[in-house]
């Protein structure tokens, strides 16, 4: 799928023309000469006056012992979905990639899906127990578990329906809504397999049930050779403790592989031979095909990318000139190696910049920044990552897997900038 | 410093040891044996019965728009100490450090140091200018800073005055008091140069002008060496915008300097040929030495650590048995090279497990997992980093530094840990 049109051109600008073209910036004007309109705000607060808040007193400290982000970014919040679905407590929301930069998803702003509500566990109470196929069953408090060694990782969770709703055509029309389902924090937990080896496996273990505590009683199976590799029993993101709607006090940590296996609010493992067939590996979380079978046990997410911003909800409001792409990239099996961005839907691809830390199964930030002449743009990203695997088209993928699924559609998103620097959701071909 | 006392001891504990050990946990129970009296709880939501929040709907998606920590973590929040300040406009408040872990700063828990209280700037109305000896003097809205390449880098922000109260002996008992003026997250803003070289530096500037638009109109120079070395105007920390608290629209990242130059609410920066001894350089943030000299434009913050975890706000309370020692390591210089612990007061080293990521002038998380015999405890722990710097005592920087000044105390911390698992702040000699 890597063909000519990619150009022979160096990942992001370079220092030097980025400079001579910077000075084409509309807002960045000398002193005394006028502001960009689109901020126009009030001019009493801006140069040459002293604005109000810096006349006044502000809040002191610890007024907010836990803080919160600041009122003019009220906007910036978790949104579901009406008519999705037929309840809350079994639902989505999603987290709005549109606003968001850099690898790191606040943990106030990841997406939530839950099968019978957030389970509000109390942390004194809370047990997992690790029984079947083991030497010896046990029963870990919350406290236990964090008296065994810990490690910290930054991966993505991805739900399986991830742009589920895309796979016969353009319909949500927003980045929020198409891609949000996914966030990426920093882990810390213990490895499964320290938990695991605690218990001591029999020699037929083959797989592990992981059941939640919440109404739903969430329930997946998980190879063992996977829970060995690199899972976690996490108890922490980004440095404090689960967020409820995250599975606090604990979940499990399967790195690459569809969210819906991230068992929250973690409650019993049972070491099992096979796997127990359970309804959201059966009915749910498959891949039904246009000849009446399924693809069952797809559990990796496969490399894809998405442009955060323009998209729909972050129109290119400044008009033409300077500008940033921002978006992101990831792949469950592995780091990503190259981000390719089209401005022309397709005919023509740069080499994004990859910015920040490129780490394994975890989000990857990319950026292309260019001159736009305000003329209209069919943006899309193709993801690559270091097993060679390249992002397909949906069409591509329509090919192979027909269009019956909701799981599982890392195709290529194309995004439609109009002159005026509205951003719709499109497909072309 | 670094002595013989050291054991050849590979860092952390191997496997096979440490799995051995763990059968010593209390608490990890065989199936129908006793848990932990320590979370004793309500039996009723243990096993073998199906707790409460199984049996129950939760709460639905998008509830909390913008989510909050579990009602069981709301003890985890900023403190400040009343006495310390004579207002709390003009005030600090701590990073609970001993609530945390891995190496992000969750943006509600980022310790807050203001001088005139927190400037609400409407981002509509806020401006950036650049003057003084430049080809052309500059006026950028939010917008317009949003349109340069930005990067994503994670720095650690220490106030200069982080544990001053301990330079004439211990006195502040808890983590969160004498080492919480710290936090640590991932950035997202244009490099400083960019926005220089947009403007122009004329032939003879040499320092930069910094100046907030809060009450105090906070005010620092920078020299331009380190402008156009590593500096950011950043507006974004941990994928979200600035909070309030930290600067919010944008503020200056000056990394691994002390956290008063990284002057929050950027209104101004002025290019100038030399410092303009302010303030905050001057009457504030210098070191009183015993000859009534002071040391001016110590910038940079030295090599630290202190151990999070055991630390008297988060006591050993599980008694003896297997248990892992958590802390963080930081230098000013570069990253850190290793870490050393000891539980005896300095008799015997042992190299700590580095754990997630060691990145240059960023927090380092470290961990020593060892089987307490529950006798009493010297914990301190001692940073490197790559430069070869070590992290001194408390009396060898008193040798030096005197003990008037309340900055730039990086001194080893000591806490001593009672059979009980109780832990307090004390020195030894």
């Amino acid at each position: 799928m890597l063909d000519d049109k990619i150009e022979a051109e160096k990942p992001g600008v370079s220092r030097r023309s980025l400079i001579a073209k910077g000075l084409a910036l509309g807002g960045a004007a000398a002193l005394g000469g006028a502001t960009t309109a689109s901020a126009a705000g009030n001019p009493a607060n801006q140069p040459p006056n002293v604005p109000e808040w810096s006349k006044v007193l502000g809040d002191g400290v610890a007024v907010r012992p836990y803080g919160h982000p600041s009122k003019y970014e009220s906007n910036v919040i978790r949104r579901d979905v009406e008519w999705l679905t037929a309840s809350r407590e079994s639902s989505v929301s999603f987290t709005p990639l549109h606003e968001l930069d850099g690898i790191i998803t606040p943990n106030g702003l990841c997406f939530e899906r839950h099968h019978g509500g957030i389970a509000e566990v109390d942390p004194n109470d809370y047990r997992l127990i690790i029984h079947g196929l083991v030497d010896k069953p046990l029963i870990f408090t919350l406290d236990d578990l964090k008296r065994f060694p810990r490690v910290n990782r930054a991966y993505f969770a991805e739900c399986a329906a991830n742009s589920g709703m895309e796979w016969r055509g353009a319909q949500l029309n927003g980045c929020q809504f198409t891609h949000g389902m996914i966030h990426n924090v920093m882990y810390t937990g213990v490895p499964l397999k320290i938990l695991l080896e605690e218990a001591g496996l029999k020699p037929n273990a083959k797989w592990l049930l992981l059941e939640g505590a919440d109404a739903a009683a969430m329930t997946r199976s998980l190879p063992l050779a996977k829970a060995l590799d690199d899972c976690l029993v996490a108890y922490r993101m980004n440095g404090e403790m689960l967020r409820p709607e995250n599975g606090y006090p604990a979940r499990v940590v399967v790195p690459g592989w569809e969210a819906n296996m991230w068992v929250k609010w973690l409650r019993r493992i049972e070491v099992g031979d096979e796997p127990w067939q359970h309804r959201e590996e059966t009915s749910k979380y498959t891949d039904l095909l246009e000849n009446g079978k399924a693809r069952r046990f797809t559990y990796v997410m496969d490399a894809k990318s998405v442009i955060t911003s323009p998209s729909p909800q972050a129109p290119l409001k400044h008009g033409k000139g300077f500008t940033v792409i921002s978006g992101i990239a990831w792949s469950g099996r592995g780091k990503i190696a190259r981000v390719d961005v089209t401005l022309d839907g397709g005919r023509n691809w740069r080499s994004a910049r990859l910015d920040g830390p490129v780490w394994d199964k975890s989000m990857t930030r990319f950026y292309v920044e260019f001159d736009w002449d305000g003329s209209e743009l069919f943006l899309q990203s193709r993801a690559i990552d270091e097993t060679g695997y390249v992002q397909p088209t949906k069409d591509e993928l329509r090919k192979v897997r027909g269009v019956n699924s909701i799981y599982h559609n890392n195709g290529i998103q194309t995004w439609y900038v109009a002159p005026s620097g509205e951003v719709e959701n499109v497909e072309i071909s």
